[in-house]
């Protein structure tokens, strides 16, 4: 099982290959939740978002044997551009399998960076069997987007460098929780650097699986799926399920309006461009105020990759 | 005439009052230069842009007899802000006539910062007559927003602090220029700091009054002002000619499309919220990469307050 020593290794092994990304902080937001917001801003990642965190450190764990047929994953967005960067970084091939409806800014920064695409019909099974296709030709290296330790272990430095960056000691950390690899490294590296840390998993009402997961006590999908926050539709591991439900205070779930409005905060008082999945932890603090009250409060800003046409769509709508 | 010592005294006058905003580089953006671009992003800045070191410098240099009568100006924009803002802080009064066609989201920064908007007629006469009945009955000081030796001094810290923070020595600075204080408090930073570098001002080309003043020797208007770079529509005075005319090495113009596309990268690319404006050096640069090919260049962002709508309607039409 990936523990916080993994995640150290991970940090000093991807640290040729990455950004430190600052921290930033919002006088104006912090008025308006009532506490003290530090964002660690990995949207200036490279690619644009965390994943290249978790798909390099599982790039570079890979055999030189191994690594030289190449990589492959399956992935509707940033994990994709990762392995792809990645791959390139490392002078191997990557070969990445995208639902046809993946996001035309997406499929061209996999591309970009010398990704192979395959297009597969958006469910889970085509994904899977599109891959398994291919892995079968090539001898590729398939990393999954979240259920691997390497993986695993790369997204929590993000949280370790944030908590380092810091000047105060934070209370309370919140991330966004998908198929939950950002969210176990996360609360890896905050259970071991501050022990008395509430962690906290911010999720799409639209998404709920790990809501509904933790109140099952194991892993439930959820009965629908449909949310903007388009980096957060996919299902936890039992993986990422044992390490959430070891070191997380709650669910929080946040409506479709409540992302929204918190997307056009961070646009117009922060000056960033943000992903909708990144902001689902702004959304969460802003709903349940009275958790957070006076604290100091870490949230990953996870990505900045959008379309930028669709995002205009989204406020011309009125979010 | 304003000096170099006016802006070191403004810097240490307004440094209790705003940011020291960060310098951001983007690889992709310099491999498409063909140069290292510097990015000094005052989009980040109190009020969202440069404008509150000039409107401070300003309000503070008053003495405590004149500024307990109010600060008035007349802006459709981000000066507006900075003259609202530094009002309150200082908690006196302040009174802003703004074009009735003012941006929505600017006229309600302006109240949101307790300025007092009157509206006017979107012409300078209407501006400037309406300005006079207010100062008429308050007895507030007019607070200009370029033809001001004070603001001029305070914009000038922008390059100041950029050209301290950069770990390089900068080639060339540029700038946009709109009446002309930012531009000549540039040129007088950047003339002090790195005698050998060149200075250049970027323009709309529809909005080309610098450039035909530099071309007449002169102070010439535009024949007609029509540019998305909504800041940049004013027209130098003789103050700020006379200080562009002994510093800068060229007036730039680039053209609409230009500017929609150097804005376009910026979101893309460097992950951040932009005026029009203030991608106008940008775009400048990527017109004439020879002039600064394998160089140091620096480059004031000036700010991020946009009508998220109307950068929707920009996204959408395809810039």
């Amino acid at each position: 099982m990936v523990t916080y020593s993994d995640i150290l290794d991970a940090s000093v092994r991807i640290a040729p290959y990455i950004h430190t990304t600052p921290v930033l902080t919002c006088r104006s937001i912090n008025e308006m939740a009532g506490c003290s917001l530090y964002f660690k801003c990995e949207n200036f990642q490279k690619i644009g978002a965390f994943k290249i965190r978790g798909g390099m450190n599982a790039t570079l764990l890979l055999s030189a044997e191994a690594r030289s047929k190449g990589v492959a994953t399956h992935s509707s967005g940033n994990h994709a551009q990762a392995i792809a960067y990645a791959a390139r970084t490392l002078g191997v091939p990557a070969y990445i399998v995208m639902p046809d409806q993946s996001p035309r800014v997406k499929v061209e920064a996999v591309r970009g960076y010398g990704g192979q695409v395959t297009f597969c019909a958006s469910t889970q099974a085509a994904r899977e069997s599109t891959l398994q296709q291919i892995v079968d030709a090539t001898g590729a290296a398939f990393i999954h987007p979240y259920d691997n330790d390497y993986v695993i272990a790369g997204q929590g430095t993000a949280a370790r460098e944030m908590i380092e960056q810091v000047s105060v000691k934070l209370d309370a950390v919140v991330a966004p929780v998908g198929g939950g690899g950002l969210m176990s490294g996360t609360s890896l590296s905050t259970r071991a650097l501050l022990p008395g840390a509430r962690i906290y998993a911010a999720e799409p009402e639209g998404a709920a699986d790990a809501f509904l997961s933790m109140q099952a006590g194991r892993v439930v999908p959820a009965d629908y799926v449909d949310t903007i926050a388009d980096g957060l539709r996919t299902t936890l591991s039992q993986r990422t399920f044992d390490i959430l439900q070891a070191h997380i205070e709650q669910v929080l779930p946040v409506s479709e309006a409540e992302i929204k409005a918190a997307l056009r905060l961070v646009y117009e008082r922060m000056k960033i461009v943000a992903e909708p999945s990144c902001v689902v932890p702004l959304a969460a603090v802003l709903r349940n105020r009275p958790l957070f009250a006076g604290q100091n409060v870490g949230i990953i800003l996870t990505g900045g990759n959008v379309d930028l046409s669709e995002m205009a769509s989204l406020f011309q709508a009125g979010a």
